[in-house]
């Protein structure tokens, strides 16, 4: 039987989980694959923390070249995280012939160019299905399976803690705060959430399935970024009363070439098969032009679920089908034409609006008279019962209007005397 | 530019939408994947029929043996349906040293034993990624991505006919004869629907899907099968009242070196991924050891959705993954130990009972007590309005409870004199 060497750098939870299977599951592997898959060395700069497994200590280094210059390993699985280090163990393996496996989506995003470039330059495969969704089969489909199809568009619901806090505060109609605390208690939050919350490891998994799926390349800084922690409680209700539910969502689409991509709260119509996305659970829906839209749903992290993706992608390039789809695949930077991302200020959506204003005759006539001079036309408003005199909340949903316009009318209007807070905008996303 | 020539067989519904595919996006896809898929022959009985698309009158022909003998065609697309003269062509094909992609779920589940033996003692490959789920990636995750994990069980709702009557008649309170009649108007069920509706459709894909995730051979005729045309509207409303939605779903599950494998109308609580999917979607939710529970979600069937994924198996052929697949594998029947089914009076689960009993003092403590010999316990009962002395509904759900003895104990109690008519009893799948 055909035996492959495996080394590890990283050890932490996912790296632990990655070799949980191999050593516990290599013979199901093996009678599955006919493929023997060996896990050979093991680096970790902390060897002493507790770990629920136990290789023998032969297998175990603190030096990254101890795995990548052992010349029987052939593929080296980088799950140390961050950029430089993680870089240059990538780099340098592939430099010394190995085919590599990763989970590194900001490296990926940011830097996934220079890698891809190495890696053809090189001969070899970078795999990385643990860089978006988890265990959920994400990258293979795009590389396999969406290839006879021009995607459109996709969207995804790509960040666990996001959308256990966001599912939190809709579900308890508790605060952003309380639900973020007790989210960092369960271990669904780091302690610095910033990379989480504020949505940029959202953008990174963006960056990935949109290079993919649309066969394009562009400039990662050129997807607008806008997190969850200024989302209040009221708006989460308002938009439930509203019949939608408010979710962090990756937005990608590909129409007369030029791209559409963006990371922000949306609200989301409660028909959409991704409304249904609770907790820490990931799902990603694609439109295709010949099939249809695909949802993909499962875990997007954890240590179990992310460690059967990486083991998924050790299999592929053991097998040899990893190289292939390296080698012929022009889905990848550097073999993809670079592409125009639009400005947020030319999108086309439509939007919920809360006003916060002083009840007196003529203010909503006011508002609203800003907002058609700006081309924006309302499609639905909730007045809330009448103080007299006090400001009072007014909530509206508009029909299709540009964010440009958008952003000017509501510069004109949060200058008006009679509004007392900044206006608060959400974008929306339609659709069954 | 790698070019491999494509040869159709069958051009009816799908061949046509396959073959607008490789006639209209062939640029796109050499794009891609630097291969040029080229469409040289297509075969079909009749080619008077009108079609939305016109290949040159040279690439059409009524002789199998004209597509199968052409040296330079590398693979083969059978599309023709049917058991026997598929196969005379997979077969065949597979001599003459072609590759094949097919969507026969049918033939594959009967007689996928014979076609797969062949296929490995030619060195070919046999594709089949459109045979369940239409354009959902189904049998590439299970033939790579999945590959990490033990699967414990996999739930489907693969009949896009069955789901959209079930859809239409929990949502319009409509009968089953007057869905089926709109359904065959839409288009959405055959003239002859018994294929769908009695659930023999649904118990070929779930011999496909069990083969691979549970890398188990089973003799196709032991999967229990229970289609949905006796299924009446008021045990529909009875379930929506007890927080269910009614299903017809492929069931399988490994456990113990047994298989589990059955077919029938399911009360499906609402929490569950696969109750929202309404109408002709399909979805599969599998279990595994590592992954957790991963749903894919899409169109099922129809032209362009399942020439798709019939594309991508093209696709995959020319790229020689499917090559790697075929030979490494052993997930294919052939090479995977024969299993034991188990027969439905083995089964375990919760059920839905309605009787229709006599409303007199100490006909519900007769059918407990019936119930209770057999060790069968009461969750809860749903007791229509009182008239005294006729014929009412009595609604209960079961505990665990194994099906040999609920036969047992409906047999006797569907014998009293106060009951009225054969007791309704339907399967339940719990969870979230």
């Amino acid at each position: 039987m055909k035996k492959v060497y495996v080394g590890l750098v990283g050890f932490g939870t996912v790296g632990t989980g990655v070799a949980k299977i191999l050593l516990n599951d290599a013979k199901t592997i093996a009678e599955r694959t006919g493929t023997e898959l060996i896990l050979k060395k093991i680096c970790d700069l902390d060897l002493s923390r507790a770990r629920d497994i136990a290789p023998p200590g032969s297998m175990l280094t603190t030096r990254a070249d101890d795995v990548i210059g052992d010349p029987e390993i052939g593929i080296v699985v980088e799950l140390i995280g961050g950029i430089d280090a993680a870089k240059r163990v990538i780099l340098n393996a592939l430099r010394h012939g190995k085919d590599v496996v990763t989970a590194n989506k900001a490296l990926l995003a940011t830097a996934g160019d220079e890698l891809f470039q190495e890696a053809f330059s090189c001969g070899r495969s970078i795999s990385f299905e643990a860089s978006v969704g988890g265990a959920i089969p994400v990258i293979s489909p795009l590389t396999s399976t969406f290839l006879s199809n021009r995607i459109h568009s996709i969207v995804g619901i790509v960040n666990g803690t996001c959308n256990y806090i966001l599912t939190k505060m809709a579900e308890e109609r508790a605060a952003y705060g309380t639900v973020l605390r007790e989210a960092q208690k369960l271990g669904y939050a780091e302690a610095d959430p910033a990379l989480d919350v504020e949505g940029i490891d959202t953008a990174h998994k963006l960056a990935i399935l949109a290079r993919l799926g649309f066969a394009c390349d562009f400039d990662y800084s050129q997807i607008y970024i806008e997190g969850i922690s200024k989302i209040g409680i009221e708006d989460i209700v308002y938009a439930q009363q509203l019949g939608y539910v408010v979710k962090l969502l990756a937005i990608g689409s590909h129409h007369d070439g030029e791209l559409e991509l963006r990371v922000h709260p949306t609200l989301l119509s409660k028909g959409h098969p991704l409304a249904t996305v609770r907790e820490a659970f990931n799902a990603i829906s694609f439109e295709g032009e010949a099939m249809g839209r695909i949802m993909l749903y499962g875990r997007g992290a954890g240590q179990m679920p992310t460690a059967s993706a990486v083991t998924s992608d050790i299999i592929d390039v053991a097998l040899g089908r990893a190289a292939i789809t390296a080698r012929f695949l022009r889905i990848f930077p550097t073999r993809t034409p670079r592409t125009k991302v639009k400005h947020i200020g030319e999108i086309n959506t439509r939007y919920y609006l809360k006003f916060t204003a002083l009840d007196k005759p003529g203010v909503l006539a006011h508002i609203a008279g800003v907002l058609g001079n700006h081309k924006i036309s309302i499609a639905s408003v909730i007045q809330q019962e009448e103080h007299r005199g006090e400001a009072v909340p007014v909530v509206m949903m508009t029909h299709l209007a540009n964010e440009a316009n958008l952003r000017n009318a509501l510069g004109q209007i949060d200058k008006l005397p009679v509004v007392k807070k900044k206006t608060v905008f959400m974008r929306v996303l339609d659709g069954e």
